[in-house]
């Protein structure tokens, strides 16, 4: 029998495990945009996804401090095995909730272009999606920006 | 005559000027630890340093939106031309009186071990500096840890 997969809100000792496996699920190295501070201070909007105690998935998000109408999602990720499940729409999901009880109109992310999974999975979602926006994490830096209404 | 350096809290739109200098000023690869969600999210929070028009230093920061009694320094530049200048000391005491006046009781930043003239400046400031931490940030990644109190 597969255990159920339960949500829940992060904690800052969630890192190293999520740190541990992000290299691995996203299969290539991606732990560097990832460093502890997103746990350690964003925690409390966060969610971690378990089954039977293993980590199955995660959603690291903030409330930003300094735009009152929006969220920001920075890093989600499944275990590979977990895809198809539905465990990221739920996450996402969660994190819509919260964001809305908090007053926010809107949600943003970025990824690369070359992560053509996350774009459809945004896509699918509801959000927009632009065009790849050269130097956008600096020099040499392409991203497309994801953004969905929360109204 | 040289201009003045004047302190103005930052914008979203600082993005670009900033991560065009970094690794310049840093003298190694530093912008990936800088994406723009840093100026889009925590601008109001953070400070530009300008002479003449022309960027002198900046300090990116926040208030943690989960540890509400800590303040999390994130990035700080000085402009290699403005060092020893007593600039950086202004950009962090603007950023203690910010995070003071919101009842921050402890003001955070980590850096990495090689970096003896940030580990030097902090002291001075009165940060406690830990041993370097193996893995702080992620796998292989080691950082020694700052904290100050406002108290």
């Amino acid at each position: 029998m597969t255990p159920e997969v339960t949500l829940r809100t992060a904690t800052s000792a969630d890192y190293d495990r999520i740190a541990a496996v992000v290299d691995d699920w996203w299969g290539r190295p991606v732990s560097h945009a990832l460093p502890r501070l997103f746990l350690d201070h964003f925690h409390a909007t966060s969610t971690v996804a378990e089954a039977g105690g293993d980590l199955t998935g995660f959603l690291i998000g903030f409330l930003s401090p300094s735009l009152p109408d929006t969220a920001y999602i920075h890093f989600v990720g499944v275990h590979p095995d977990c895809r198809g499940s539905g465990l990221a729409r739920r996450l996402y999901e969660r994190f819509f909730a919260l964001a809305a009880a908090d007053g926010r109109t809107v949600v943003q992310a970025v990824t690369a272009p070359v992560n053509a999974r996350s774009i459809a999975f945004h896509s699918a979602l509801g959000f927009t999606v632009t065009e790849p926006v050269v130097g956008y994490d600096g020099p040499g830096d392409v991203k497309v920006c994801f953004k969905r209404s929360l109204a």
